[in-house]
This record gives C-alpha cells, structure tokens and sequence, in this order.
C-alpha cells in the first residue's frame, strides 16, 4: 500500500445520510477512535439528534456545506440521491479530500465520480452487510465485521487514497475487496437485487391470496418467513439500486422466470428424474456454501 | 371435545419415521410425560440407537409389525412413502388405533387413509414448523411450540379421535386447527411450497452464474442467505411434497414468473410509479405480517 497523503486517525470525516450503512460507520469509526473528527449531515432533526446523543458524530447539521472543513467525505444516501449530491459535493469539498460513498450499484455512481473536479480524490465502495431494517436507530457498530467491503477505484483514484480507503474498511472490521464497478454490479444483481426481487414478489403474490383466504398468514411458518423477509427493505432505497442497475436485474429476473415455468413443467409432467437432479443439485449447493 | 375412546396418557403411541418431525413429535411427548410408550419405527439402525440413548423411545424397531399394539400410529416419512406404507398399517394396527400422519400435503394422504379398513380411527396432521435442517440429529422437543398443528379429519373420523389429536396438539405446545385437506395444500402451496421452489431455483441460477465468477459467493450477504435458505431442505421429502400437490404448486410456479417478468417489465421500462406502489405494497405487508 501507498502512504495516503493523509493517515485515517488525523481525518475529520464527513458523512452524508446517517442511516443503518452511514450510522452504523459512525458508530465503528467512534468505537476504534480511528479519526479526529466525524460530522454528520442529515435532512432530519431528529436523526441529528440522536446521532449526537449516542455520541456517534461530533457535530450534525442539514445542509452538504458542513463538509467543507473534511478530509474525507462519504456519501450513503439512497442511489439516485448520491448521484444528485455529486455536484454539490465537488463544488463544497476541499483540495484533496476524499469522495467515497457506500451505494449498492457502482457503475451510475462511479460515472458520477468521473464528473468530480481533479482536485478531489474519488473512490467507490459497497460494504456488503445490508439488512431488511434501515434509519439510525438500527444502526450498528459491528454492522460491517467480516463483511466483504468492496471497493470501486477510478482511473484517476490514486494509491494513496485506494490505501486510505482499504484502511478505512479494515478499521471498521470488514474485508477490502477491489472490483470492477461492471463485475460488482453483476455480481450484486445475482446475490443482491435478484433476491430482493423474489423476496418482493412472494409476498405480494401472497397478500392476494391472503385476500381470498384469512388462514393463509396464519399458517405461514419459518420458511415464508425468511423466503419474504428482504421485502421489507427501505422501498426508496431499493427502488433506486434496480432503476441504476436494471440491465442486470431485469435479465436476471427473466431467466429465473424462465427457470421456475420449467421447474412448473418437470413437476406437472411427473418428471421426477429431472426434478431430483435438479433439486439435489441445490441442496448441495446451498449446504457446501453455508457449512 | 367429545371424550377420546381411550386417553393420550394411557395410550402407547407408535412413531413411524424418528427424523426432525417424528424424532421432535417423540421427545416432546417424552417432556410431558404425556403417554404410556412411545415405541419408534425406523429402517436405519444408526438412529434407533440414538432414539434409544436420548431416551425419545422405549422400544425402536426397523418393522412396522412393531405399531400393532400401539393405541395411536403416527406416520412421520416422506408424503410418498406415508401413502406406500397405508396398506401395510392397515393389516398391522390393532381394531380402534387412531391413524395420524405428519405429512406435508394432505390430500393424497387422506385419499389414501380413506383406504383403511373400517376398524381404524385416520385423521390426516400437518405441524407447521419445519425446518431446513432434517434427520433425527436436529429433533427437538421445543419444535411445535406454537406451531400451527393442522388437523384434517375424514368424513368418517369419530369426534373421540378428533379430540385425541387436538389434545396431542395441545400436549406438544402446538395450535390445532382443524382445515379441509383441498384448502390446506392450496394454503401451504402458496407459504411453504412455493418458497421452496423458489428458493432452490434461485440457488440453481446462482450456482450456474458462479461458475463464470468465482466472486459471487463471496459477496453473498446476509439476504442471499435466507432467501436461499429453504433449498436445503431434504430432496426426498420436497419432492414427494411437490409430487402430491402438483397442480397448486405448479399454478402458483407460474402466476408468479408471470408476475416476475411484468416486474423486470416495469424495471426496464423505469415506470417509477408502478414499482413504488408494487414495492411499497410489499414492504407494507411485509412489516405487518412480522412485527
């Protein structure tokens, strides 16, 4: 690793949007006393507040200009929201200071970045540890532990600043992961966005049938509700990750459906030899990734 | 309730099949003390051992002769193998036994049970507590803790028997409800078997796409897991399961890819308002459900 032009511990750190991702790094930062100074900026008085009452930032305020004075300064707000930030972003923060944020599609964003003026220091990064509940009351400081922290450098982000931010994400206990945006966004569209597009289906396929049927929930056991649970996640968040990464997710969506009309065939037509294949083939799948 | 020919304290009772749910079904009637002998009917002597040594039976056997004094035979195998051994439990079971299974669909097996000979007291059951995990290993005297416990009784089933089976019920911590077989597998086909089917489908697209990206497990959070979670589950039992609830499954398989392929419509389309109230609805529903 290079030397960053500035260490992690004499960093004033600006966070923009201190929900359950910005919150909880807040908090982490706060727990390994990794840096001099974290600001927090949020629209909502009482996330101000209690972000200052659990002593997870220094100081809080509702308006970008308070990130003037950082070092570093991380944006998790919602997708779209970062890429309108962006701007406001490049004409508030100081020569050098490093602009990361912590959304979950990286391509949109890191074109974004590409718009920043050259005298900043721009760096994705995804720490992949998301939960279906969000707002700083959630948030966590050991959110991140042993989550992959990926990270999406630019052309023009420097090694000292890819140091920094690798600094930053072990600091906060999590496992630096430089990617590709394009190879991160596929890859997330599979794990990720696909998921909560299941999860999301099942359970509006369900409440219409719970319509017809007041036992139906009733008798929804474990399995429903771990199948669902991603459903509940923060729809504008999540609205924003499929509109910036919707080549992947919806070619991924159609080839499940494809997938689960042939699944719906081999059980209509009896097929069981497919079926078992098929179906033992996921089973040791599943068991060899989760031992 | 109508007084039971004879009570659960006074009965033995038979388990055919000593895996998670007959293997739970033993050690918690074992807890309460709750009958005279519980006698345990396995082909694998590996677990008649272990039944024995954890004191979850009083006398294990690999032959079903074994349940012919029993007052109550509670068959606990795959849906399939359940209706295979019918005949069999027919020709061994004493005059008077109740004849209850613990199958996941019901009304295969109740078609089969109305097979038995007229000196036989069937009722069909469904705890609805499974889990990923199976074998005799993961039994648990806790796991119908309240559980739904479906009961669905035949038009010939006396009131004494439908009262010993919701006693049982109450006995083991679980809920009886008592449902008609055709509406219990179109409920369960939508909350249990249909999360199964999408689940393994979904570990089967991801398992294909990881064998070009040797990354993508590595990112797999904490929502790849538990949306993934039911394709563990036994092959054997959810193939019998699928195979003897086709038509509902393979109807919901297809209602939902339709529904999946107008949501990745909508998707590629950016028709934000369409996607906002169909991902608010499910979050809405979601959070209601699971509170």
């Amino acid at each position: 690793m290079d030397d960053p032009a500035f260490a992690l511990r004499d960093a004033t750190i600006a966070i923009v949007g201190i929900g359950l991702m910005g919150g909880s790094l807040a908090l982490a930062l706060r727990a390994q006393n990794a840096c001099r100074a974290i600001l927090g900026i949020t629209r909502s008085p009482a996330t101000r507040d209690q972000a200052l009452a659990r002593g997870a930032v220094d100081e809080a305020s509702g308006h970008l200009s308070l990130a003037a004075s950082a070092d570093v300064i991380v944006l998790a707000t919602p997708v779209r929201t970062i890429m309108r930030q962006m701007a406001e972003i490049g004409a508030v923060a100081r020569a050098g200071a490093v602009i990361m944020d912590l959304g979950s599609t990286k391509q949109a964003i890191v074109r974004a970045m590409e718009q920043l003026p050259a005298r900043l220091e721009p760096i994705g990064a995804h720490p992949m540890c998301g939960k279906e509940t969000f707002g700083f009351h959630a948030a966590d400081a050991a959110l991140f532990q042993n989550a992959p922290f990926v990270l999406t450098p630019l052309a023009r982000t420097s090694p000292a600043t890819l140091a920094l931010a690798q600094t930053l994400a072990l600091t906060v206990g999590a496992r630096p992961i430089v990617l590709d945006p394009a190879r991160h966004d596929r890859i997330v569209g599979a794990i990720s966005h696909l998921p909560f597009a299941l999860a999301a289906t099942l359970m509006a396929t369900a409440a219409d049938l719970a319509q017809n049927d007041d036992l139906l929930f009733t008798l929804a056991a474990g399995g429903f509700r771990d199948t669902s649970r991603l459903a509940a996640s923060d729809t504008t968040m999540m609205l924003d990750i499929l509109l910036t990464n919707s080549n992947h997710v919806a070619n991924l969506m159609r080839t499940y459906a494809a997938r689960l009309n042939q699944f719906a065939d081999s059980i209509e037509g009896k097929d069981e030899s497919a079926l078992r294949t098929m179906l033992e083939h996921a089973a040791r799948s599943r068991r060899e990734l989760y031992v």
